[in-house]
C-alpha cells in the first residue's frame, strides 16, 4: 500500500490561526469520521492534555476523531486502530527522545510504510526525515539516535528561512546546511518555508504552497524549488 | 593548582576585528612566549590549516606559540607540552564529536583541572559547560553524548540574543531556554552575549564585558546578571 505523508513547515502561516493554511491540505488525507492518534511528545512547556485539545480544537472543521498517546499505555501497539497519525511541532529531540522510549520509531516506519497517513508539523516533519541533523532546536535531552523515521530519504529542514539580526554573529541557516552538506555531501537537505509543506503520495512528492523551497546537497547550495514543483526524484 | 580559564561568547563584536575584543582578557592568562594548542575541531566549512592562521594571525600581538591540534597524530598525549589551550568557535556538535573521537574530553577534563588554561570562544565555551545540551549550532553529526568538558558546572549559552523576526514562528532563546529548565529544572544555564565573556579563576568566577548575561534554573527564568557581577556562587 502506497505511503501518504504531509509534512507541513509549521504550525502557524503569517498571523493566520493556528494550523489554518494547512486545513485544506489535510482534509484531502483525513476522510470524515476516520479515527487519528495525535503524537505530543514534542511539547515541553505545554501539558500534553492542552496540547491536544489544542489540536483537536483546530481540526474541529474536519469531523476527525482524535486520541492522543499520552493517554495510551502502550501507543505502539495501539497503531493498528488508527487511519493516521498526527505529529505536532515542539522540539525535536523531546519528540525523537520520546518516540524512541514508546518504541514508536519501528512501529511509525512499519505501520506508515504499509499505508497508515502521516501528518506531522515542525519536528513532526523533521523526524519524519532520515534523521534530526537538520533541525532548528536546542538540543534539550538526548536521544539514542539522531536516525529519524525515514519516511523521505532525505533530511527536511522547517521554517526555512534565511534571516541575520543585524549586527549578530551566529551562523545563518544557509551557512548551517552548508556546514551539514560539508560532513554528508551525499544526504539531500530541502529546506520549506512556513506556510507550506511537502506531501507524498506513493512515489509522487510535491512542494505545497506558495513558497519557494531551497534543496541543499554536496556542492548544491540553495538551489530553488518553485512552489508546486514535482520533487518525486528525492524519493 | 586552580582552574583558569576564559569562556567567550562570540569570536566578534559589532563590526570590531576578528578575536580583537578579547584580546585583553586573553593577555591576562596568555604569557609572551608560552606554548598553547588550538583546537580547530569546530570548523566546518573552513580547513584547519586556514583556522588555524587566521587565529594565529588575531593573536599576533600575544607574542605566542601557537601549535594546532590537526598537526598532532595524538594531541591528548601531547597535552604536558603546552601552557594552555585555545578552543574556537564552529558547529558544537563536531567540535564534540572530535574531542571525543581524539580520546580529549578525558585529558581535557584532568588537565585542565591541574591548571592548564583554557580559552574558549563560542562552541569553544559551550563545550567547556556541563553539556552540549544548550547550544545554538545545528546538530549535524551526531557525538557521542552531549556530555561536555564540564569545566565548569553549569550550562553555558553563547551568542545570548532575544530576537525574534517578524511573522516568524520558531521559538525564541527565551522560550528555547525555559524549554531546557523544564526538561532540567536542577541545571543553571547562563545566557552571554557577543562582546562578553565568563572568566575562572579557581573557586571565582566574573562576567567579563559591559553586557547583561542572563540566569535560567527551573523557575527562574532570564534573571539578569550585571556586567562584572561575581558568579562564584554558581561554582
Amino acid at each position: 500500500m502506497s505511503q501518504s505523508l504531509l509534512l507541513i513547515s509549521s504550525s502557524k502561516a503569517g498571523d493566520t490561526p493556528y494550523l489554518s493554511h494547512a486545513l485544506s491540505w489535510m482534509k484531502s488525507l483525513i476522510l470524515p469520521g476516520s479515527r487519528w492518534l495525535f503524537i505530543p511528545y514534542a511539547g515541553v512547556s505545554i501539558s500534553y492534555d492542552d496540547y491536544h485539545r489544542k489540536v483537536a480544537d483546530a481540526l474541529e472543521s474536519l469531523d476527525v476523531e482524535l486520541d492522543s498517546a499520552h493517554h495510551l499505555s502502550d501507543p505502539a501497539s495501539a497503531l493498528d486502530q488508527y487511519d493516521g497519525v498526527l505529529v505536532g511541532g515542539g522540539n525535536t529531540f523531546h519528540l525523537l527522545h520520546e518516540l524512541y522510549h514508546h518504541n514508536l520509531v519501528a512501529a511509525l516506519r512499519e505501520r506508515v510504510g504499509n499505508g497508515m497517513k502521516y501528518i506531522g508539523w515542525s519536528a513532526g516533519s523533521n523526524v519524519a526525515g532520515h534523521s534530526i541533523r537538520t533541525t532548528n532546536d536546542m538540543p534539550i535531552i538526548q536521544p539514542p539516535s539522531f536516525d529519524a523515521l525515514g519516511l523521505v530519504p532525505f533530511q527536511i529542514n522547517p521554517h526555512y528561512l534565511d534571516y541575520q539580526p543585524p549586527g549578530h554573529h551566529g551562523e545563518t541557516r544557509e551557512q548551517r546546511l552548508l556546514e551539514f552538506t560539508c560532513v554528508d555531501p551525499l544526504m539531500p537537505v530541502v529546506g520549506i518555508q512556513e506556510g507550506t509543506a511537502l506531501k507524498r503520495q506513493g512515489d509522487a512528492l510535491v512542494l505545497m504552497g506558495d513558497k519557494t523551497g531551497y534543496l541543499f546537497q554536496g556542492s548544491t547550495q540553495k538551489q530553488s524549488l518553485e512552489p508546486g514543483a514535482d520533487l518525486s526524484r528525492l524519493l
